[in-house]
């Protein structure tokens, strides 16, 4: 299984598990490592916004880099957004050094015109390296910058390194089947396009186009199977199983609070020790915990994934 | 029926009916004001953000007031936020003496700070009367103004003419539960809640703490009915319900294509005449109706309200 | 004197006069208008930012227009930015009918993508009628949009009526000056470039290609005079004169407190009878009207203009 | 001379000078060094944001600190600013151990209401130490996050480690009136208040109770004279002083290239060997370095330091 322009499935965002005093968990790391494999991920992309990366020192960020890489038999993607090209420059190095397969950029939030964001990743392209295969992330709902097609298909042309988009612009859908027409239409080369925004709309994104989901949802298996059940044309069945998770996906899909959800999820899934956050945390109020929970059980008559062990 | 602190259920956020030459669907509003009071709703509310209010002469506004508060049985909310407190003051103005119960009011996005906000409302209160009841919209995602729950309580110190909050913050279970708590303590005078944000938490609003909701949701009549069992203590049959729901209420949550879905949905349920919008205007397009329809078609194996009628 | 794309000298951003009480001072705006014409001002530019629109009812504004428009012998421009299309295209409709020169349009702070922006002004085009001359406002530090050479140049290319840029984008020095060269090489067609900021680089801007300012500062007679300066190739005399006003202009080009200084110099030089704005207000301080004082002081011993006759 | 909550006088936000190729010009850094010193600076602040510190890797970062404080006989303040406080904790850490005087802190750009502005000072305090003595940069133009003068009271009452407000709020003068009537009043406990925004104001600021400037214009020398002028009483002196560079400071003033008029002045007075950024630089075109010239030479006329040496 290999990083590239036709890469398809699930890559698994994965979280940074931390012990209650805050240190880094390694026997987690390579627990969540092995879990998302198992629950068939074609890929892992660490240190992304939702894997506390800027709360990591850099030594500990490529100490983590180093323990996935070396366990995970699947492409490791490492998210290198900075406020510099500098730090970003050194975070790839050393990413591509100790073999992940690719790096992830996301535009800095202080980009306005349409320029503007096509000369930012020449740029960072000039610092990585364009020998440095990449992932396109576009997400103007935290960032604040929206990027049109033409600026996709523009980056997309200037930077054959860059093999990957993570899509989640919301709404979004329309996004997919315009660059997908582009393409068809000999105006665009190819590339992989890959879902995020948590899933929300995974039971519509591959009819449009995308080639599976990078996102953190703590049921990846559920994400794997939803994207070989489209794989396979059956329709309904994807509905019924995506439907089944959408409450969940959901309450999970809140800003801030959507980590200390998927944290919570994998621990009680006994994936991951602690659900603890490293600084600035919003954790979970008692009151969410047990909404969660109530929805845990309630998926858990539709899908025995979510029966909770603890 | 009336419209004050103790308020509950539904306020239905009315959609604007136009004809495919772009006037004003008259007979379309009454039929819709109708269609939310036979929806059990408890309140309209009319020229809010997704009422197409800016593309309304004041001429057409002052109509819409007119024929719906003749018509409706219920409290008429009339939404006043304005670039500028002249024109707040005579719609707001307008709005009262020709019968509405209140006027909703949204903070201006320039505002930064917390004295800003709460000066703005000072401010606004001033231009349209202290005697004339309001609603205060919290609705950051739009508006890109965070009210801390500090300020919003200092607003309803300030201002005994506010009666309703309608709470669109994202996430926002917990500052439901913490302005209720407040209350609890004595600290904080007695408001109503109606929620919106499409509904999107409705499984859990109620149970924090809020009285209802406030939203345009194409299916008022669950709306309503989902807030009565929650009322009557029906926890797990109001889940069914909203779940059932979740897959169309989430796809409804797009910021632009929203309304094309509401509209489109309200037409389908043989309520308004057209789904015209006035420019600009975000249309579905073939594969979204197709999409749309594909959801209701699934709904209504559950809800017979979802049966397509055309 | 018309107003065209050829349009050179000072266009003067109107101040709005009102009486303590609130109300229009209708015998200050005649004052206004003539200073600006005996000032040397080629044209007139009312309900503009500065110029307190959002705070003016409809009549109020269309009264304010026919008392100038009917008064002015040079070109009178009205802003007609609005929330929507609607509002626009009636205030457009009345401007242009009591016999206005034209209007000015400035992009909606939503805005976000290159096409985003072009697709704005298509569509304020389509509401005016593409009859309507009009002015393009390019104003990023107020308004957050930020219009890239590419941008302007597309729009002035889908749109002949727009004879003229507002420019006040900052630093702006290399617009004007690509501009003109995209306009020299043929890429481009021509257009008049006014400039705004408060003239805070107006010693540079006309060699840069500007043709003018247009601006509210209190001293439109200098302003006049500078452009002159420039006209007759007299460098260092307008640098002189910019230097010894600069101290003034700079204080004025505060956010907020600049109208208090404009309309507290107006008044000092007997322009207007009161400095009073409408609500939300900043008025100066009792230090800061020292200090501008003090600054006029000054001025006054190398600019008699600015000898206080009160 | 120390840091303390009555430091007065001029701190300079030092530039960081590199070699054409890139790396950084140790040697400059030592002359800009000395030159502040024998300009009369109390203090120098390295790694602010005009000192391309995100351009910077962090054994580089390191590398200046460590030149710069073994050099330097006045205090050394370190820009510690990071997207996260893990990187803020290791910087501010070793900024310490090599003998800085203290750290400057800037908010990050997504902070909203009052409350997260204060949470997020505490959460600071708590990553790099309540022992480290610190400055609190508000900064509102390019952070986009507004401080209310309650906001700042209330940062500075629960952090006695906090001893200087590097102020940079536009408009601004109010503000410094405000806090020192507050602390006259006994609500709010001393402190240092040093102004930025490249001197924009400095001919007022210091009446209104700023103990000096802490800013990275050209001429620090100039800036030290002024500061000393106005602690002598010397009014009319000083604006002289001030209304003379008025042309220069205000083209520095502009967001970007300001840097490049920077490191272009510091060159041509021969302090540093090149004008070299790192990139993403915005460097001066032909026509803007000869306007920067003329500027010079104008100045030449008022004030010998201006006299160019190249």
């Amino acid at each position: 299984m290999t990083f590239g322009t036709k890469s398809k499935g699930v890559y698994a965002i994965a979280a940074t598990p931390f012990l209650e005093d805050g240190s880094i968990d390694f026997n987690s790391v390579d627990s969540l490592t092995d879990f998302y494999e198992q629950s068939g991920c074609t890929g892992i992309t660490i240190l992304g916004i939702m894997g506390e990366a800027p709360k990591l020192e850099p030594d500990e960020s490529r100490a983590i880099i180093k323990r996935v890489v070396s366990r995970a038999k699947v492409p490791v993607i490492v998210g290198v957004s900075a406020p510099g090209f500098a730090a970003m420059r050194s975070l790839a190095k050393s990413a591509m050094d100790m073999g992940a397969a690719g790096v992830m950029i996301a535009p800095t939030p202080a980009l306005k015109t349409d320029d503007q964001i096509v000369n930012y990743f020449a740029s960072a392209v000039e610092a990585i390296g364009d020998d440095v295969p990449w992932v396109l992330q576009d997400y103007p709902l935290t960032l604040n910058v929206v990027m049109a097609n033409s600026v996709i298909a523009k980056i997309m042309s200037n930077h054959p390194s860059c093999l990957m988009l993570k899509h989640e612009d919301w709404p979004g859908l329309e996004k997919i089947s315009k660059l997908r027409a582009m393409q068809a239409a000999g105006e665009l080369r190819e590339f992989s396009i890959l879902c995020g925004n948590g899933g929300m709309f995974l039971d519509f994104e591959p009819e449009r186009g995308a080639d599976g989901a990078m996102t953190g949802y703590g049921f990846p298996d559920m994400l794997t199977e939803l994207v070989g059940l489209f794989a396979a044309d059956k329709r309904d069945e994807a509905h019924d199983l995506f439907d089944a998770h959408l409450p969940l996906i959901r309450y999970e899909q809140q800003l801030g609070v959507g980590l200390a959800v998927r944290k919570h999820v994998l621990k009680r899934r006994g994936v991951i020790a602690s659900d603890a956050q490293r600084k600035p945390a919003q954790m979970l109020t008692p009151k969410a915990r047990a909404e969660v929970d109530y929805l845990l059980e309630r998926l858990a008559k539709k899908d025995a994934r979510a029966a909770l062990k603890a």
